[in-house]
């Protein structure tokens, strides 16, 4: 039976002053702790508390799925993330995906295996960003697991969503002559990662603003869903995916399933001032962290040059910044090219689990 | 981009031997191993190899969502659980879910953190397993996510089923008066992981078939997915669960969400051969393993005595023994009555996470 209440999502109930830790409050304590916290969605007829969710899909409209698993000292380290942020992105990297097919997120499950140290507070607050991420983005939570975990935070999500069959964007449809796409800027999240991992301990600190906003992107990402419904719905582009593995290896990824290439015009690569400031403190050539880093969660699309303007007017009206980068070509290689006319060809560079 | 073909699902392709281990094939490469296995699937539009899966629910068809995490040393271990049944228990323990929901199910997200340790091999054997489960239960593999773990293996399943809205078994109908039935026999897994704890490197060995048999129901159980679908089918049961905490805290979910309590008579409670033989090597009383004990993943419902009769012809239709072991009362207790009529009020003594 669906445990709904009218409090504010978050409000998270701490009548029991008792309830000092996870042990003493238990698993199902904890769930329904986690559900009374949470709030009705739409087409939700049993949210958690039962042996399965039960919604009601729109008529008309299929079912987009996704799930992402987040593994403490692989995905994040608690030393650098917040449980709130951490709750917030634990949510956003999966309705990105969502994003990315054109679809309308809807429902969430959200796993978590649960160290000894970890406190109840921390539980609280990543629930309360986790809560607040879905209130954003209109989406439910409609069920889980707990469980103790001997190693580190374990944290898997499950999203689900939804629309009209003519309206889902596939990787696949990318046509040669296409412009290819990104939104925002590139590479801020990587160059944040960079920051971290030279001052862990004082987030930003010593960067200034410019620094700060870079690890913000990093901790937490903004799902360009708002931009994303808005590109499907035209029906004017031609393939997208979300760039949580740096353009290179998702661009690649709409190249592969399109049986097509690529040409990325390095000069065209949208850039932060805060990203640009910050080049002078890393070794490595900016451009390739802005091509292959990862968890930028901003929009690669596709679509034919005729469409350029309207397209540019549709992101302006979305207040989202959106760049033509690069064309899709009948070769079946990925290429960067510099400024000078210099072109070389790319192995896909982004982040791959598994590679020592 | 749904990537299919029409190999046999047991058959994983091994046509590159220069893959050796996980770190030489890659994430992606894995991905494609692992998609390459898997079968199509009813309302199945794009599979494995999108930002989401793409599935068509039923018209006229609620969604059921249920999701499971599985730890290496919390809910299995490696030297007890061989990788070809580790997979297939950790998609039907989901399954079972869908199960007690009376609903039928269809498609599954595997999600899984592999330790640096983990071969290939393994990996394999888990995939085949896992699909060979699937393809039992008639669901569909459509996504995922892999990762590298620094802890141990980290299994996370997502299961989406479906069923008409006035099929869908809750566990809140339960009426003061109804019968509590349960199918299977009880305690078996729980007696197979004591077993297991006393000879922990040489499975079974020493307690012959009925000790082998004790053992199979808690490394590879089944979920009892056709009964639990006659059962909703025929409107004459009021709620359901499956129990994998065991009975008392199963039933006490029920009890809770149905805002009555029950009367569970233990010489009613179903044993089996094998556990009756193996109680002598244990030091407790074998009625509260079989009542607390989890793992079992039989089904646990309640349904007016008018159709006790119409309900054993149903169980014996579908191959399964079930067997009512107690009675709804409008008490808010949950309570066990041995054999000579003395009675004692119990709590949820389950499995539960986060006691210490």
């Amino acid at each position: 039976m669906c445990e709904r209440n009218s409090k504010d999502y978050m409000k998270i109930s701490h009548d029991d002053q008792t309830v000092k830790d996870i042990s003493n409050l238990g698993e199902f304590g904890l769930i329904t702790r986690i559900a009374s916290a949470s709030k009705p969605g739409i087409g939700v007829i049993t949210g958690i508390g039962d042996d399965a969710a039960v919604t009601d899909v729109s008529p008309g409209m299929q079912l987009l799925t996704s799930t992402d698993m987040l593994l403490e000292n692989v995905h994040f380290r608690r030393s650098w993330h917040d449980p709130y942020r951490l709750g917030r992105k634990s949510l956003a990297v999966s309705i990105s995906d969502i994003a990315a097919m054109g679809g309308i997120p809807r429902w969430a499950l959200m796993s978590l295996g649960i160290p000894a140290d970890l406190s109840l507070e921390f539980i609280d607050e990543f629930t309360r960003g986790f809560l607040a991420m879905a209130s954003e983005h209109g989406v439910a939570l409609i069920g889980g697991d707990t469980c103790s975990s001997r190693g580190g935070l374990i944290i898997s999500v499950t999203i689900m969503g939804e629309q009209y069959p003519q309206l889902v964007v596939r990787r696949s449809g990318a046509q040669p002559g296409d412009d290819i796409w990104v939104t925002g800027t590139l590479g801020d999240a990587a160059m944040g990662l960079r920051l971290l991992e030279q001052l862990p301990l004082h987030e930003g600190e010593g960067w200034g603003e410019g620094g700060s906003i870079l690890i913000s992107r990093l901790l937490d990402p903004s799902p360009r869903t708002a931009a994303a419904f808005a590109l499907a719905e035209t029906g004017m582009i031609t393939a997208m995916i979300d760039i949580s593995d740096g353009l290179l290896a998702d661009f690649g990824h709409i190249a592969e399933q399109s049986a097509v290439g690529g040409t990325i015009n390095l000069d065209a690569v949208p850039l932060s001032a805060g990203f640009r400031a910050a080049s002078s403190y890393i070794s490595e050539f900016p451009y390739n962290l802005a091509i292959s880093g990862g968890e930028d969660y901003e929009l690669c699309f596709t679509s034919p040059p005729s469409r350029r303007e309207k397209i540019a007017l549709l992101m302006k009206k979305c207040g989202i910044e959106a760049t033509p980068v690069g064309i899709v070509t009948t070769s079946p290689e990925v290429c960067t090219r510099a400024a000078d006319g210099t072109r070389c060809n790319q192995k896909n560079q982004g982040f791959n689990h598994f590679t020592r």
